[in-house]
């Protein structure tokens, strides 16, 4: 019942298959080993992208900040959430890898407002060289929340980029979640949209530590090798990399990981709701926002449930409500949701 | 017979055993997991250095970029080899970690001498605020050459070092290769000799990616945690890279691989001798640098044998020697050497 | 009637005078001159403070990027309000000098409310590694609106501070505006109240380019003159900005003029009240903020009236009312108000 | 005699009257003033660069620091003399503005020699993305040893550049002294041969403290104005460092003190000479090199004469000789040169 972080689950089976298959004598360092060419055109192929610049590192953060850091002059502002990862998360590393640029909290919750997006480009406007300038809009997908973007969403705030000629960067880490939520293509979901690099997650979902860093106009993508290498952030032993990626990748295990998480964390709403709980966001995803009464958080963590509550401004006495944030990896089972689900019910029930 | 470089190699089977040992359930992220706290003992108690602080990293760059900006100022300049890897492969690694620190190469090759870098520290004196300000010494063991400092080479460079108050890194990618060349301690080839700060490598001796960096004096080290991070090199599953260091230091299998790569370097060095070859630095760890004729490279080439030839300044018509690096990483055994020795031989004789 | 700005009017005649005297021979450069001296000494008198590092910069924002720089780490968060000059106005010199540290932005206006402050100080706990670090809260005195925080104001402010050991700076830029108004000693609003560092803005208040950092405690400063250097800060004929803070510090110079502006924006400000326009801001320093009738800007800007009219959320029919800022430096005399104030009634009255 | 350097000396009367001329009334601020006009055509017309990009700022260090960062990615590595102000004066403000590039030190001496420059571009190639990248060639003109490459110098250098595709930047802190003594058009000895960009200094040379950097293709100096806003060297009240610029070029007034300076240092040159003092280098502009004994060194500097003696390697005994650099600035008159040279005969024939 471990519902803490999707980022601290097992290796998929046939993650750690490929990485054995991948062992065998020497390969070409640094990204030059033949793995990385099938995982090149598996993400082309996904993606209806054939030009798309693809690079891997093994970490989120390094996604979100290398390809940010590519589509940003230190004198601009990303524009994004007030709770996104690449603000509240990081450490400053956006603004360290871009050498000091600024993020610009649009004022909002999770999904960023398309009016609020507006007025908060406009409000950096008329100040010459002295504002910040403005930069790319870093869009989270899924969000921090739980929430998926719609289609209509998603263009609606990117449709306001472009009007300003604002490059559009999407931090995927869950993008899988997201994509079999909406049940459209990669492609629907990010460049038709005018989305320009995506961080394509694998590490929340079954893989060891590897993200993808997409770009669709390779034009824009020149910089990034040098910006990876100087950031410590290219593998020699990269077919490590690419082994895990390549996997992910092949017979849509990325997918099967993806439903598999959302269902279960879909169910863990539903039986949450009916023993009464408040649902904080939407569950789009793989990830309940829940609140529960204190005796009962005491309930489920005594029985080996393991997250984090947290207080919070929640409907019912404030000193007996905390919250829950619960996420599904795709390593859950059917069996720990109904065990988790069968503590609830019968702590309710008293 | 890949002897193109050592950090392209497979990983150690008891590595890859370890990390399917670790694939199970979920477990605490970002250094929190319980195989850390073995790498960490098992490190101090190499080390014999209780107190020190250990951290690990995927890259060597990694390593030594993070290790060299927490102990420098960005207006100082790190002291080190014209050939280190800090100012030759790494995009300026080094110089983006530290906020735009300087590195100052003391002239000679491969290994600093005492008195070359006693003269480019007292170069630096005298300027107030407008030069650069000393920082670090900087020390590769085993150097970019194959050539290991011995203990009194050592202490002769770090007692300079002290005379200046300047702190001491060692990059150590290679530095298994170093001490089982040297039969002595791994407290002996660093604090006790007055080194404040250790890359202590495993990428290129068996591990998948996987570096640690250990500071002796832990209040040093302070800064560490938030540069890691910011710089994207923390990873959530961290317990596969603590996996992975776990299964190095266990039953010395760091020592073991070093010995077998450095045996085979040695092998190498005497059957390229005895073949007529110019041997370019001293074999002392897993590399051996040979100048042959451009005739006998064909032929080793053809045969499969795979390595970087470069132009240079060898004894011999000019345009009829190119030097060789063969580098030997663990994974390769008696017949290769063998193999390679032999199309020598008949290259020679012919 | 100039109203634009009080970076855009002249030097004051002493001022001049003192660069001429300054001006024969040769003088040791690089903050060795004699007149340095005296700066250092009046400046400590000034702010009791015997033992204060003081330093010289040429701007505004050199003054706060590099005391900022000093006061934080790159992977902390400055806590400021969200129209201060660091985030508005200094296009992410903060950030840059910083090697990339974050701005929080405390919610509200121009004046920062202390328990927005605290809120916004607490939401960056519990976080380990992973989100930015507290930082130094920077506070505007006199601020972007031209209202002055009282002592207790600023006490509840730096009291928050202390509670969570974070160091305060001050944005002096128009610092003598400040204090004048408050009508207390420097030392009353800066170090006594538990002030860090300080800068203390002369540009807007008659020199030609000068401000000076002040740090209390000496020990915090080190740094500060290794980041003027590499910031081109240090000026080798330093004497020339010597001269002028002297000047500036000589028989109150800085008093005299801080107190003649704001006696001229008080003049404005009671004679826009009286022409029924909305005061926006209280004018307690050099800087009116009042909105007026579209046709009165007009009559205003025709009669050669400058300062930027513009559009906002007033009081009356939104299309037909615009806000003004109008800031009065040290060389507007009682005429300009006159004449001013003089178009004003009549426009009103036609 | 005040020969320690031309950064100390007094602002010439011509400029100073500018300066309070230019002190009526109120003026846009940040480069919008009227004299920036006067200033931008004057340079245009002196450099006969119709489209040259101009920009002011108020020390050398920022002119070649925010010049470089324009012309430099942070992963490249810009080529310059071991012995330049970027390098050794500056306290790294070169790696800080350019966010971490590195400086390649030519072997050589003062003036770079072509064959050493074309074997340091060369000697980074073949690394792909491991080693900095070759970036932007910087000449110093005059050196620092006081000697002044001549056009045919000058064009082996930027032709190697043009080879390698990589832009030129003239570090120009006496180019005043450099072109009056090749008697050549500052085109000619900059962008005819190939030169992108120029700092153009005039503080050495007459000026309380400013510079102009000037881009001959304005497309490529785009990022500049935003470089100098967040470093903080865009001045408010920049009228007053346009002024002293326009009194600079009126008149030929930069030509009159650098042919001044240039007799002077010639003269006393020749005086040195005859005392038998080794001249250590050739004194092209405004600063002689020269070796004396200990002996005479006292008398001068007993006498009053101002200069910085160190101890080399030079001919005559090594503990009696010690090296002086004389720098003459436009302040000196015949009569400090001739009381210098009388006292140094005198100690002479003693």
């Amino acid at each position: 019942m471990f519902f803490a972080s999707d980022n601290a689950g097992p290796v998929h089976p046939k993650v750690m298959a490929a990485l054995h298959e991948a062992n065998t004598g020497h390969a070409l360092p640094y990204g030059d080993d033949e793995l990385m060419d099938e995982v090149r055109q598996r993400l082309r192929d996904l993606f209806e992208a054939p030009d798309a610049a693809v690079y891997l590192v093994a970490t989120g953060t390094a996604a979100n900040a290398l390809a940010l850091a590519t589509m940003c002059k230190p004198w601009q502002t990303v524009f994004c959430s007030p709770v996104a990862h690449i603000q509240e998360d990081e450490c400053n590393a956006p603004e360290f890898y871009s050498g000091g640029a600024k993020l610009t909290l649009v004022p909002g919750g999770d999904r960023m407002c398309p009016e609020a997006l507006r007025s908060a480009i406009k409000a950096e406007e008329n100040r010459g060289v002295h504002g910040p300038q403005r930069g790319p809009v870093s869009i989270t997908q899924v969000t921090e929340s739980g929430t998926v973007y719609d289609l209509d969403e998603l263009r609606a705030l990117t449709e306001i980029a472009q009007e300003f000629q604002l490059p559009v960067h999407m931090d995927g880490a869950r993008i899988a979640n997201a994509v079999v939520k909406l049940d459209c293509t990669l492609a629907q979901m990010t460049w038709k949209l005018g989305v320009d690099a995506v961080s394509f997650g694998g590490t929340k979902n079954g893989l060891m530590g590897v993200e993808a860093v997409i770009f669709f106009d390779p034009a824009k993508a020149q910089e990034f090798e040098y910006r990876r290498k100087r950031g410590a952030h290219l593998f020699s032993k990269h077919r490590y990399l690419s082994a895990q990626m390549a996997a992910y990748l092949r017979d849509d295990l990325w997918r099967e990981c993806a439903l598999k998480a959302n269902a279960n964390a879909r169910r863990l709403a539903q039986g949450l709701e009916q023993a009464g709980a408040e649902i904080l966001h939407r569950p789009d995803a793989n990830m309940v926002f829940a609140a529960l009464p204190r005796r009962i958080h005491h309930r489920l963590l005594a029985a080996g449930a393991q997250y984090y509550p947290w207080t919070g401004d929640f409907n019912g006495p404030a000193d007996e409500m905390l919250g829950a944030r619960l996420v599904c990896d795709w390593s859950l089972d059917t069996a720990d949701i109904n065990r988790f689900l069968d503590i609830l019910q019968t702590s309710v029930s008293e």
